[in-house]
């Protein structure tokens, strides 16, 4: 029998159903379950989970309601710089994009590097020439206008603080990244990420949504996993890849090498993180630490599960 | 007794005996020693690792016989876009930086990077940004000129092809990097890498070099690794984090998993590759499955050790 799985993410943070209306937990919810469908139809033909994260990654990079592609939030100067990379869990093969600007969806230029580039990481103008030498769709900076993420970025400008703003709200802002764990009918594992930044970003910060091994991992003898939340401490902890290393190394499976990370490793020191994970066996975790995280998954066997708070 | 040690490399390759001058060989030679000697006397008088690791590095980006700093290769554009990053093995903080032009010492603006912003990673324009806010040494684009890199530059123009080119001469030019790793006297370990990249390199690729847990790791639990050779690779794998995490997680020694990374894991994919580690036990590992690695180490109660060939 067909054995098949996916996971998705909207961002992790302090979403508190308090400051929720029943309408735009809706729009969350069935956002979330469109990007989960498409990917889960893409398994059930027998495709690849390659194609099944990439393409409900770039279905969340279409909605306005996440940070990622389209909704992507302001940088300092009013720029929309996105981030994405994409992993094959079958080759390690993997592709990175950072500080983007203009790509309609970075998961696709991040797949596009991988497959057509002698690469592995490209970012900035040389990408968008990648890019546009391999006719990728371009959009306009209109096409990212929001007029809620302009307001946040107006806000943070004028305090000129959100980057060292750690309230709960700015907390939720900055936390903004979509992402996907697939298990297909082969066996073969694969995971993506996108995100959009930071509010008011400045010098060029890079997070660790690009980053192999500390945003995105997947390794068809191991795992999947792609994360959301403080990117700084993604990119020093290693934590895509520290949940692989603890299955393989330690032998333990991956919800107990999940949660040691999330709530062990990452909880000592204070930092609000989430994670979703696909293993071998189709087993799926989606796991953090914060007050909700946007999610859903699907496999062979369990029905649709959609959730945003704890 | 204090127990101090330190280990530099200045890349490995193909670095073929039959293709060096006793003249050339002895340049590199007395520039290893200069540098080893200068983190060495840091960590003598009781100063940190992340000191000792950042002096030496320096002392390589500033001698144009190794790709990093002012020796550091031109790009497609004929620009030098140089990458760097540095990891304090006691906080576990860590600073990266990559595509940047100009900066006479981006290992100075990784540790910038990490003590003074609220990020770990900055880019291009961006970083330089930040460098110049912090009265950072610029230098023009002549002080990056060599004649020798210039030709290696012109050649690969001509023949467009040094990326894809696989020849052994090319491979020599490709892996220039340099790097330190230390143990000071408190048992601090530390790690700092540095490049000027590949030489004709588009696209705004980046490699190993500037990502935590790919080219630079240190964990005082552990290890310190600073990697060079294929960018790529180590991207895709997590190498210089591999090193700590078999250590921790299988409870192996330094040296069993670094040959196990180098000689088992990257030989199996006939990737050629090489990297300088160091324990807290004082222990120091500098393993390479190529021709050669440019390399030197010290450490209490040992000579100093210099070499370039197996």
């Amino acid at each position: 029998m067909k054995n098949i799985g996916i996971a998705i993410h909207g961002g992790a943070g302090t979403i508190l159903k308090s400051k929720m209306t029943p309408q735009k937990e809706a729009d969350f919810k069935s956002s979330l379950e469109d990007a989960l469908t498409e990917g889960w139809n893409i398994l059930n033909s027998n495709k690849s989970s390659l194609d099944a994260v990439e393409r409900a990654v770039e279905i969340l990079e279409n909605n306005p309601l996440f940070n990622a592609g389209k909704g992507s939030v302001f940088t300092h100067e009013g720029k929309h710089e996105m981030d994405a990379s994409i992993m094959d869990g079958k080759t390690l093969n993997a592709g990175c994009v950072s500080s983007v600007c203009n790509i309609k969806n970075p998961v696709l230029l991040a797949r596009l590097i991988m497959e057509k580039s002698d690469f592995v990481y490209l970012n900035g103008k040389g990408a968008e020439e990648f890019a546009a030498k391999h006719n990728l769709v371009f959009e306009k900076n209109e096409y990212f206008f929001d007029e809620y993420r302009y307001s946040q970025y107006l806000n943070a400008l004028e305090k000129d603080s959100v980057i060292l703003d750690h309230s709960d709200e700015d907390k939720t802002k900055k936390f903004g990244t979509v992402g996907a764990v697939a298990l297909d009918s082969k066996g073969n594992l694969a995971a993506a990420t996108s995100t959009g930044g930071m509010t008011n970003k400045k010098f060029g910060r890079i997070g660790d949504s690009p980053i192999i091994g500390a945003g995105t991992y997947a390794n068809n003898f191991t795992c999947a996993v792609s994360c959301t939340g403080n990117g700084e401490y993604f990119l020093r902890s290693v934590t895509a890849y520290d949940v692989s290393a603890l299955m393989e190394y330690r032998n333990i499976s991956l919800n107990e090498a999940a949660k040691f990370v999330v709530q062990v490793k990452l909880k000592a020191i204070k930092k609000k993180n989430g994670l979703i994970a696909i293993d071998k066996y189709n087993n799926i975790s989606m796991i953090f630490n914060t007050k909700g995280m946007y999610r859903a998954s699907i496999k062979t066997g369990k029905d649709i599960e959609i959730k945003i708070y704890k």
